[in-house]
């Protein structure tokens, strides 16, 4: 880190920064500017508390350098990571598709969409059975009895299941229905829930919190993968910013960065990153033309009738037209779809 | 709620939004204008999958009007609530101050911050034992034993007991030694955890998500008050903005808002709020020149060897200092502070 | 529009706000809800100080129902605007691609681009020759002279000339050498160049302000079309959010939006949208995926000599290959390049 | 600045950032981490186009040190400046208070609005003759009859005229009848407008972009100190945010700030910083508390029937209460109101 001090420190100022600097077991090194003089702190200070520099006298600024995940780096690991849970697979070439509606309703509801999202090309089923719900008066999912249904889809269909996990007292329950645990926005920095998920054997799809940056996603991704769990995969689903038109902005950008950041997977969620159904197949088609390592998507039989997200969720017909849309650019840019 | 249809939606699309409209037991009302159409929903439409509405062909938007909260709602209980806890007393009044260091370290440091404050006017202690921290590197806290700690300041210096629950399975741990329960912004929108502090017989203390609307804030206080607990505070510590020059943008207008909508307490965090301990005096001084029912700053003997948030927490000398501004500025306002 | 009355609004407050819309020349329509009562004002308010009815006693809420843009309007004008400039063709099925240095720097520097681009597929050339630069201490463009090289540059290979006016006194003089004026950013809300603009007749290129929502945006380019100039490109180069691994948000999301809302052309510019180099060719490739009508970019020969936003721009390598890439998904997605 | 090379840098590649460092006439200084190599550069850069070292291989990070305003900061003129424009006083102990409406409407409006903001305690009177409005259908003002009309109200009343400016080609006809020139938020980056209210003899009210960073207003300031006007006011008048319960978000801290960076004084708005009468009065309160050096606030004889802003505007009484109360703070925190 660089420790930039006020124009006007003294001298002994600067000792002192040296002096707890090298109380840190790193080293220390004055460069005097000509109009403020800096010190360098040389060494991996990603335990020590270092920002309480900034305590210090005569301090004006701490410039951190290096980044503070590790076990996510591409600079530890070069190669992408691809993630496999029952017939999906994310990354390292592969774009996965995982579709499904917001929650679980019914038995019929939930099977008619797996095969028809099968049909469209999809590879997973989503659908919510713990549901965060903003209101407490809103529906709150079926709970263990939409775990089954959801396993009930896989076994006809094949596809994998991701489904959300919301406490840890539900992690045990939910990874013996699903594939993938989908730990969601609101819970990115539930750090106990990153804990419990990354002492199971299930994948992970860890989304990104509508104000957390891309930092901070790949610290809470350490988390899991610091319990041992490797098999992590990124899911960018839009931020909050002052656009009203859509319900989250959706940086696409973030594939290209966590790309060269991190060897995890990227998922691109158009749903939530717009909010309205008629903009998600642009976002989708968009994501794979820049080679995102998979789709979630909200696909529902009669979205007017959903009991949660109905706005965002495609019809059958339309997730059908999407995907042949984007099996068109997975083929100009060699992405397997 | 409002449906407004597009320019060119067909008699038989208005007919249709009528019909669904009436099947969630809402009466209809058809405004037809001289460039769009608009249908009024009358009746309580908040269990209502309401904007699922916005899937029904020829709908260009659905506008809410009844406000999704309503136990916490100004309109329902109009006087404002004081919540009491051990010694610290908040809204109604009274301006409730607590202060303390963010993680509690040593018995020697939590004692001399506690006798501190208490000089200085504090009516409660923080202090945190579970630390939610943004890396798995980052010291996490003494759990237990800082509780213990944090209850044996009190017994010394009556102040009361603010301190964070992370987990579910924590709440009854930390309930045993805790006056006030604090739900930190991490997860405001931590369901789960929102039911389980709703159902002990502590105060809670809410901090806002930073990219949390205030409308999600007070839906989040629905959540505890609808599990059995009146004694709900909230608490604005900053939301995520482009600035860079403050970690968090503190937004003081939030207590005005929230003293119109709702009777709960609303309590202002300056140090989280700014992230540099030199601004934390100003944003207290204009709470409390607001009325805001609360403050709540970190203190540490020595900010600059402190285990978290050093660059944020005022010294013993810079608190009582502040104080005294406080003081001066609630007698001006008639204040209790 | 729909005027939301408080909870608590007596009839005569109700009457009152009536007898304020009625006085607007709009017709108005009470309608009694369960809780709340709603004034529905019917007829085109576009030109009522409309929000003011906010002041009213009784009133919660003031609710816009109209676009207040007309002439952007898609309702208006159901087929899309293609704008033709020189060589450059943006829109209708035409993705047009502008491309060159931030600055023009000497003849060599924007000749020699000039050919690149060109060479790699260019259709236009971009090139500041006033630059409005945050700093005053930076260099501030080669004015006239800079001009009279693009110009140059345009003889030699056909490209159009796109460059910035940044006061209405420089219009005659830009509108002189340029095919199309660009009215930066930070420019977008100057009514008077937009005035001064719409008078010219030539293109242009309206950038969006980084905190412009997009109905500011459309009734920016209002102001150009009410002046008389029908020929305007609207671009989106980035918005300001809480993120800082880019310079600015790329939302791709506008593509979508106002290609249902505007029949105006829409050019993304990837270089600012991201801020670096290294991410510019992903954002232009998922634009060009989209159906975006056009892409500027930069690109200087040297980019870590260049005199401004040298870290955004391409080399001619990494432009002739981005360009390849936008060719085959151009070809997936039927868009003409 | 701080030259932050890659992971894998080769030793060619620093000793290339190395050359080009010393080509700007900087000093280099290579620091070797434990995982990456930082090279300082050391001397006055603010000329340079430094970012451009982004550019070249190997690099990963640029990292600024010195603030890139000069004569605006505190640090070359460590005394707060005052600025007197007739009656009103600004900074130095005295919070100046701005009054009046949006808009100059007529003679009758304007002298009742000018009488009742001097009665209440104001020293300046606000009105808008020249209205940027973000619709072309808005009313855009008086223009010169607004001028003539406010200079009347002066001679009435000694109140100073402030009034904004939105043009290069206005400012001498402004400037004939304004004590104070205002630069709008939408223009605080329209550079030639910045040279040329330098080059005038007014004070002028600088207001921060609703998306600027305070780095950038204080390099906005910096252009017009630099053409030669050193009475600047800086006024916060809220940023956009994701927050829409006001309209823009009101960062009081920037009053805190700016007081550490420059010595030039801030004027808070409330009435643009909330977007709701009701709101204003709190946040006028506030700025009082923490010495804000002026407040500029919108009063309309009749909200309801304003021709802009009406709903932001307070009435006479509204704004007579509101003075009353920073008075007493006023007293309390040792400011001349």
């Amino acid at each position: 880190m660089i420790v930039v001090m006020k124009k006007n420190a003294g001298s002994d100022q600067v000792q002192h920064v040296v002096a707890l600097i090298e109380s840190m077991n790193l080293k220390s090194h004055v460069i005097v500017g000509t109009e403020r003089t800096v010190v360098a702190a040389v060494g991996d200070d990603r335990k020590q508390a270092k920002a309480s520099l900034e305590s210090a006298p005569g301090v004006a600024e701490v410039v951190p350098i290096l980044a503070p995940y590790k076990m996510a780096s591409r600079e530890l690991r070069p190669e992408p990571t691809q993630v496999v849970a029952g017939g999906l697979r994310v990354g390292g070439g592969h774009c996965g598709v995982i579709a499904g509606p917001c929650s679980v309703e019914t038995e019929e509801q939930i099977l008619s969409a797996a095969r028809a999202v099968k049909a469209a090309g999809a590879t997973a089923l989503r659908g919510g059975a713990f549901k965060p719900r903003t209101s407490p008066y809103s529906f709150q999912g079926l709970k263990e009895v939409g775990l089954k249904l959801m396993a009930m889809a896989r076994d006809e269909t094949g596809l994998a299941v991701v489904t959300e996990v919301m406490s840890t007292e539900d992690v045990e329950l939910v990874a013996r229905y699903a594939d993938v645990l989908q730990v969601g926005a609101r819970n990115m920095q539930n750090y106990r829930l990153l804990e419990a998920v990354g002492k199971t054997d299930r994948a992970i799809l860890l989304k990104r919190g509508p104000s957390a940056t891309l930092e901070e996603l790949l610290l809470a991704a350490e988390y899991i993968l610091d319990a041992g769990n490797p098999r992590v995969m990124l899911c960018e689903r839009g931020i909050r910013t002052f656009e009203s038109h859509t319900r989250f902005t959706l940086p696409l950008a973030t594939v290209t960065y966590l790309h060269e950041k991190t060897h995890l997977p990227v998922v691109i969620d158009p749903s939530h990153g717009t909010g309205h159904a008629w903009m998600v197949p642009d976002m989708a088609v968009a994501a794979v033309a820049i080679a995102a390592d998979g789709i979630i998507v909200e696909v529902h039989p009669q979205p007017e009738r959903a009991l949660s997200d109905g706005y965002q969720s495609l019809t059958y017909d339309q997730f059908s037209q999407m995907m042949a849309r984007c099996r068109r650019v997975a083929a100009a840019v060699g992405v397997e779809l």
